[in-house]
């Protein structure tokens, strides 16, 4: 599991005076990215090269609202993972251990015209290592 | 159904030249407000006497992605319908009739302070009225 | 001038109770792009040709809030035009004429490696003439 | 001045391939929290008394784009500051020094119904204190 710190923005609340549920996905992409480079996936980098990793499915339980000013845990696992897609969950608490949401969102990797590909075992081997090593 | 029809903002894509995932729910949104006004239920009424809906559950499946200047329609349907709860299901299309996405949300009603209450029957028999006007 | 009408999304309000001051921008944009669209210039044509166009300058004056739900103008004018830069000046309305904000933007010309250039005539003559036609 | 350090979120870029115009005035708003809060000036206590500070006149000149994973710091000051209004200035910045953008904000205080209000002594003691202390 990777967790990052953030604290809720002005912003990201709407007139109920909570967090608008749009945003938990805005915060699970960032706990993503981060599990990503922490397993030596840059995905700029690939985004360079030209693999991109477009979102086929997403969902998002909410459990209780984040407010502003609240700090927030994103917490992110990858649920699945082969050369053809990555399946991760996600839990958001907040400061006193509060389960806020949870979630879960699936990518495949096309390259720049759109079509599926594999992703280059340079970097699905940094994953599955990754993977191995959380599970220690 | 109710159908919205919107053109895709630039600010709305993301640096993969489409539309980022988390708009979607957005443009679900605003599908949902504007069912319900034709439905005779008006949001920012509800607001304003003390009825607040918050999001419980969403999903989104992805099929294809809206790009820049796309008109999409927000097609949006009632699923399921009670005091205790609202389950909208969407798809969305653009203006070739190809299909981009559909989702499902979720919503329960609660007082000011987050308690759950019942839909006043002055609002829900005006959705009831409207989901049957519909299926004929 | 160019008029676009609008409907305030429900989230584009924050816990202020009104629309969160960022996304006058993303109206004016609205404003902006159709503005262009309208003197024949296609933002998306211009940007798959390798022509970007960044903001450079922005200013927005803020009068009177705009609330969910709400209906309002964006109206656009442009204030300057060269091959080099575009200013735009915007005003924000509501449905009975109340003025919201008033706004400026400055967008220049560049390629995709981000080096200022002229846009090409074909485009500016369409800008020119429109701009002579606005005046009649 | 006070510095906050942030990470650009996927989210925040368009199809250009940088951060969107608008999303500046959402990365000055954190700087603008964080300098209250270290002043003393907790908003959303503030916001919880009926005080309300909306935003009157905001600008932006970019220099360089934030790019999608790009560190950035925000510097905030305030350039004046009375109990009627504060008008803060910012600076972004990359991890190299780089210089991003400068923009200004000036906010008012309001209650409740938006008539405009002095700010309590109590908070703008604390702020004429902590500007005091910054100019050391």
């Amino acid at each position: 599991m990777v967790t990052v710190t953030e604290k809720v923005r002005f912003v990201e609340t709407d007139m109920m005076g909570v967090v608008h549920h749009s945003n938990y996905f805005r915060w699970f992409e960032i706990g993503r990215v981060d599990y990503l480079k922490q397993a030596g996936v840059d995905l700029l980098q690939l985004f360079n090269e030209g693999i991109i990793y477009p979102i086929r499915d997403v969902s998002c339980r909410y459990i209780s609202s984040a407010k502003f000013n609240d700090i927030i845990h994103i917490e992110t696992e990858m649920a699945e993972f082969s050369r053809a897609k990555m399946v991760f969950t996600y839990r958001i608490l907040n400061d006193k251990g509060a389960l806020l949401a949870t979630g879960m969102t699936q990518n495949v990797f096309t390259n720049a015209e759109g079509k599926i590909i594999m992703l280059p075992s340079q970097y699905s081997d940094c994953v599955n290592e990754f993977m191995a090593k959380q599970k220690l």
